[in-house]
């Protein structure tokens, strides 16, 4: 992208062979010792395995393997090839990933900055296992906290006259180093048309336990409604506001004694970790998105 | 009430002469300082002293104290009667109440039995620092574990037709004997004009994090949403429903793997200690109602 | 047993064709290939699938995996004997069970019923799976709430001098009948000779968060420190007193404000949700021993 | 200090005039209605207020008032000399501090950045009512970190040869300037006479829920033990190690699956957490030291 892009991204020992399959399809018996017994005979070494159905009778089956095999990279070709026919046998929707082809997040962000510094500090001491490629902003006020973690910065400013264009200045910037977008406290609703190019590629995080709260100003709503718990909400963004797949959500206790000023800075502890561990989940190919909801193998 | 009323809650050292004094005003300067000043001329001690205000400049201010006071029971009406000019002259709403006074509540429920049990053990053990004079149900469900603990069940059912005339019948049971009425999972909709003879008098158990999830089947929506966490609510019951006051939530961790039924099992949980937790403070004189939210002093 | 022990546990839907497999064995690849294989093979579906290693390269390898195989009572034997080749093979150690043959309690108390009652209402819902054979004590204080819930009730004094004869007492009542000993706040010592009787088959709840406040009197001792939290501890007994495998734990907020006797009441809801936690997920065979630590599988 | 010294603490409202009262003293009735009672007669409007005793008969009493009073810093010294007399009166210890007069603190570090940024960061959102005059290390590793906060960072090698050197160091470093120390995972003992400096004016956090794992390596020795919870334990250091008055503690779930690598990594949230909420109680004047133990008034 530019100089700044050198991100580093510590490795866990033997990450470099590490790789991942995820699965979708009906459910039916057999399915895990066709995959595994694929696996074993292709060379790999099953590490984690997580499971689920919605119904062991006719219900859809979803599986998250992660394995090692030794020169991944050079094999993941054919490991592919030979998986085809039987994922089509079984009807599979299906990916292989490779974990150290490490995911590029971009940050879209406001003013706020709590849940930017998280995302930042998480990348360094890698448990967020991501490259951040650059932080947008509608507002320059935080230029200087990402240039001093040695990140680019765009600062594109949006109105609504000048929405569409800036979108496409975003669209531009993001084209083809980004693999998923954070919306680390954007205060500002994207396009559909936007949203069409990252699906269950865009996270936001929203500061109310949903469906509690939907829209602006959720504190103020908190306050007047006396709620003796506040929640942050981690979601995939779609097009209709606020009601995308729910990743994670946290809570933190309040009383009568908190002003609406005092739920927004309480609450910012909590956003910034539903956040992180959403963000981190992702791009650990931990999430599946099915029927509006997330299957989550944390 | 019956042969069965002999319920025994025991003392705290010295409870027989605990005394509690909640007040509510204007603030102004001056307020603890005249209130503690009488309390301490009429041979008080204050043992527990908590107080908030919306605003000290032109606010409403809120004071709960617990003293003790040789013989409170014989002195009470001196005490109240010697307050009255102070507390006319600051605007107060305020009353005094005496520890040794236990309050009586009236339970109902329909069939399900764990927020019932918990209300019964924690009174037998002591935590609820409550009498319990009767348990009355829409199902004879519950009449033996009712009748197990040595307490009266009260079977009175309702339909569409019968609801006005089983609402009297309620209202007779309860008329002289009952401080509180508790719904632990009472699955019918009370009328404004019985809620109207308990005003901030009937706790309600709602199985969801209000606001969300508000009337029927509340673990059907969350499960239909996705939500990451499950909630439960006490409030005050009002005519307007599941938009009474506040007084305590808390919620538990679920995920993909969860069922309507399992939400529901693992829901109770919650709402069992949710409840029990808010029927404490209020026979315990710690929960204040105002704006329609509450100020508790726990 | 008696009259008595006709406890009712409702099933879930295929309960009764539901099998578990629990396998430990050096890790190596191909173990979950090989073993799906079989099963699928077998004719059987598999509904749930947990496993763990503690190191890929020449670690020990566990794995969990629950299955429905129609007529399952009829056809374990079959299923077992095809499987000892291949355990062999792989240094396994392994067992099959029925999840409805389900596993027989005894619980042990003394004059505390905090823990007993939760245990007793959990298996009434069905949420603890399990049979409660028999209650033992050495006080006769809970004699009547044992039998509100229909179950016998053994009052075994225990003295220095009489602490032999009452343990072979208690032995001769769990002899054919008991899989597990849950100690539900049983306050006195077993002897290693009782113990070995029940090797990973017997549950205590301490009333600490283990390692801290081993021994007697944890909440004197939470109390003399000055701590900001207090705990309970679920763990396998083995002869050294306190030092059993942790199966659970979890923990309550207190202050400065609580006595001894506040931690005391307080505690009580932490031991009885980590106490019954524990045993559930004991009596669905989710819990592996391993090096003195616990392997749960929730 | 230095140029770099001029952090900006963002005001609340009315906190100029603000100004708080602690006091300890042999309990005895009448001690609010006389303090409150002079307070008004001051002309201060008091705005929070929590007070504690040990034992109403005989017991110690424990106050803590926020209050308002115009033009504080210059009525300050009267406002104390007329407290002298009541004070000593009822044998109180106490002081008055102005909220205006922020306290200014010295964090020493090693090389772990995960306290120290949190305390940072909560400085800079007014979070953490407090300056950071400065930061010491012995390592040099977190002087980049510090600068960018604009901070002077010193570093200072400690070796068993050159400790007291060291400390004479540190101690002229943090002569006048300095309120209270903390130690935001600082991995050298102090000597008592260096801490003799900071009575209750030394803040640790030490990595492990105390009185479990007391000394080094908490981590490995949790791992060892298969705790089901880590945690973390905010105290004032004093000269016996690791067994200060415990400010704050909170804790956070591991399992089988986590090597003593991911037990750090996990522990660093809550030691984090843990840490700024007990410096920011200190701070902001809401603790008192009794006995060994902390009263929190938060």
């Amino acid at each position: 992208m530019t100089a700044y892009s050198s991100v580093y991204v510590p490795e866990r020992p033997g990450m470099r062979d590490l790789g991942r399959l995820l699965i979708s399809c009906p459910d039916r018996p057999g399915i895990v010792a066709t995959v595994t017994g694929y696996l074993f005979r292709s060379g790999a070494t099953i590490t984690e395995s997580q499971q689920y159905t919605t119904d062991p009778n006719a219900g859809r089956f979803f599986l998250r393997l992660e394995f090692v095999l030794p020169e991944l990279e050079r094999k993941l070709a054919d490991l592919e090839h030979g998986f085809t026919d039987m994922a089509e046998a079984f009807g599979m929707e299906w990916r292989f990933t490779r974990a150290a082809r490490i995911k590029r997040l971009a940050i879209m962000v406001s003013k706020a900055d709590h849940a930017l510094q998280e995302l930042l500090w998480r990348r360094k001491t890698g448990d967020l296992r991501a490259e951040i490629s650059m932080v947008i902003s509608n507002h320059p006020d935080l230029a200087e906290t990402v240039h001093g973690w040695g990140l680019p910065f765009h600062h594109i400013p949006v109105s609504a006259e000048t929405k569409a264009e800036a979108e496409e200045k975003q669209l531009n910037l993001l084209a083809d180093d980004v693999d998923t977008v954070v919306l680390a406290r954007y205060m500002q609703v994207l396009s559909p048309d936007f949203l069409s190019r990252f699906p269950n590629q865009a996270i936001n995080i929203h500061h109310s336990f949903l469906p509690a709260f939907v829209g602006a100003n959720p504190y103020a709503a908190a306050e007047q409604r006396g709620v003796k718990l506040i929640g942050a909400t981690a979601h995939y963004v779609t097009a209709d506001l606020d009601a995308g797949p729910i990743i994670e959500q946290d809570v933190c206790r309040v009383d009568h004694r908190h002003s609406v000023a005092d739920l927004r800075r309480s609450g910012r502890y909590v956003e910034r970790a539903v956040l992180a561990r959403a963000v981190s989940w992702h791009v650990e190919d931990r999430v599946i998105v099915h029927d509006n909801k997330t299957i989550v193998f944390a």
